[in-house]
């Protein structure tokens, strides 16, 4: 772990903890949502508008920037921050997650949500995939964009990430699904910790390319198998990484996944090192991954959700809690609505617009629909965090959590 | 015309004058570009961004606003301004120009563009539009949202534009286009002539809704024959508008409608109205527009441009001027090209970002892309009336107009 980097806590509640992540590109507070952005760019709002929304770090695709514009591409620039135009803090993942995506999750007709929450797609396996071959050696696949041969290694995905430039970057790992069974899971993970060794080795031997130094984090694997994860957190926690990530097959349900959590926090102990969950960020969600220990949480929900016309929000105009915390802004009740999508919200787009503006822009196909609905969900998200953080701080942290989620019945089964 | 309404010419050379437009939304240097907000929007970019690009002021379109999401439901919200969050001078046009492109130009197989420059899209005429009515009493039309029928009368677009709250409106007319003769031509524009008495009696007998007065600017058409458009002129002129539009069918090609501005300006003599000159705004015709006399141009070129990756640029990097005065940014050649789109320009996208990161956005399909282009090609005509404005002022507006068109050979035919 490099002087530039690492996690202070500050404040626990229970496995909750408050603190501050530092990086070569700024503090971070945690816990902390981390907006993404696949392709280099926060889909539909410009980057002046995301720092307005507080957001404190972004998340890009390593898969993505290696296939367009491509890694050179972005190194010639001095990096991913100097690419894009942002200044503050970044993680990029391994590229295993997409390759297996774009793979094998097609192949059993599952994305990352559906993985999770199979009621919303219904999981069919069809057997193996011809988009993705795994080796000991690494994983052949074939790019979505034109159907071109690639192949990514523990070694290829360092150097690519190297080029890349994140201050936090992932171990090569295979991220498996719920379809597969605990065998193959628990012979996956001993893969991935294979390659999470090669992925150290291949970090240890080259150096940071743009005038900063990196962080390599491990992956915690083993689907929602308890043996395999709390093997494979013992295993990745005994490697000389700089954090920890939480990936991989996370069960079907949320209280599974907050099972996950358990486990590898549990194995983890008192370990300092930040923790990641991947690709996570719904309301309960958060508030549970935090509870149990999680620092830092990365998800599309709230900006895809965002340009869907889905817009955060915790109450209803009748004081009830929103059971989704959000309300779909297409409906036609908000068609003359002059008031803004939450009267206690502070962002620019509650300030200047109204629900009929904006229920304007979806229906007339404007792109600043997507945009300001944007400004607002990223801008909740930081709330959100405020929240989480300062209730950490100040040892509230159950009693908030509580009231967040009993009304909605989110935490119903967790009593 | 109100006292809160008026143009003080406070400098000029030859028929080009440099001025200041009060309005009650506050002050206009003027000649001005007028950004496109069709559908009570600026494509793709926040007005938080517009505001940014030196824009004074916008232009927005009765007939789609009318359409959707409804003038009353702009009006609730205490007009366009509000409902937009825009707070500085606005126009809407009477729906006219729509009413008829998406009927008679549906037609004739012409747009706006096609009308000016057949070259691009080759008119055939087909015979009478099914979409479109024309009476003594208004134009029955066809929503191109979902083919509902209505009717357009001058008091009724008085009453829309009312609603819609804009500082200037424009009296309802007739558009014909290049494939009217002189006798049709002469006839719509002695009816657009009776519209226009009606517009300014409707507009005489109502109040502005919105707690600010409004101007009513009347509409000289004619095509391109010179008698008709002299008549229109000294009609329209003679009525008690606030300022003059120049609307219609303007020619075959850009010499042709600069032959129209000064038959129009010739007419108007010393009139010190401000003059807007309808859908136009490439920079040949911005120079040679202002040089006859224009004070505001509103056209969707520059924005509908960085849509499609059209970059505003006055010269190409090895020196040379660039005849269409813009680079197309999906050019291969700009892959891993890491220089701002214009190294001269101060624009928060060139001050930011490579062209090689804003190809990356349009080949990924980022819709950062077209948000970030449209920044720099309104910050670009922001510059380009500045240079303009402050060339009439200090005496050198012929000496700058030739060096920007001369190179290019944008005024051969005009030397």
């Amino acid at each position: 772990m490099s002087e530039s980097f690492g996690l202070n806590v500050q404040a626990r509640s229970g496995a909750a903890r408050a603190g501050t992540l530092t990086t070569p590109h700024g503090r971070v507070a945690t816990p902390a949502f981390v907006p993404v952005a696949t392709q280099a760019a926060v889909k539909a709002l410009p980057l002046a508008m995301v720092r307005d929304t507080r957001s404190q770090l972004l998340f890009a695709n390593t898969y993505h920037l290696y296939l367009r514009p491509g890694a050179d591409v972005v190194a010639q620039h001095g990096g991913l921050h100097r690419f894009m135009g942002w200044d503050r803090p970044m993680l990029t993942d391994s590229g295993g997650f997409q390759v297996f995506s774009l793979g094998a999750g097609i192949e059993h007709g599952v994305g990352k949500v559906a993985s999770i929450f199979p009621g919303e797609g219904g999981p069919k396996p069809t057997g193996q995939s011809g988009m993705v071959k795994v080796g000991e050696h690494g994983v052949v696949f074939t790019s979505h964009i034109d159907g071109s041969r690639h192949e990514f290694t523990p070694e290829h995905s360092i150097d690519v990430q190297r080029r890349l430039g994140a201050d936090m970057i992932i171990a090569f790992d295979e991220c498996t699904s719920p379809l597969h069974d605990e065998a193959y899971t628990r012979a996956s993970a001993d893969r991935t910790h294979r390659w999470a060794e090669r992925s150290l080795q291949a970090f240890a031997s080259s150096s940071p390319l743009h005038g900063y130094d990196q962080t390599l984090f491990g992956v915690v694997q083993g689907g929602a198998f308890e043996s395999v994860r709390r093997e494979s957190t013992r295993v990745i926690a005994g490697m000389d990484f700089g954090g920890i990530a939480i990936g991989g097959n996370l069960g079907d349900t949320k209280e599974a996944m907050y099972r996950v959590i358990e486990w590898t926090v549990d194995e983890l102990g008192d370990d300092s090192r930040p923790r990641h969950l991947l690709g996570i960020g719904d309301v309960p969600s958060v508030w549970e991954g935090a509870a149990r220990g999680v620092d830092t949480f990365d998800c599309v929900a709230p900006t895809r959700n965002a340009r869907n016309g889905g817009l955060l929000k915790r109450f209803d105009d009748d004081g009830s809690p929103l059971p989704q915390f959000r309300i779909n802004l297409k409906n036609a009740r908000y068609a003359d609505d002059t008031r803004p999508v939450d009267e206690t919200c502070s962002c620019s787009t509650c300030q200047n617009h109204s629900r009929a503006y904006l229920r304007h822009l979806f229906k007339a196909g404007e792109q600043l629909g997507p945009a300001l609905a944007t400004v607002h969900n990223l801008h909740f998200m930081s709330d959100l965090m405020d929240t989480i953080r300062e209730s950490i701080h100040h040892g509230r942290f159950e009693d908030e959590k509580r009231a967040w989620l009993e009304p909605t019945g989110a935490n119903a089964e967790l009593a």
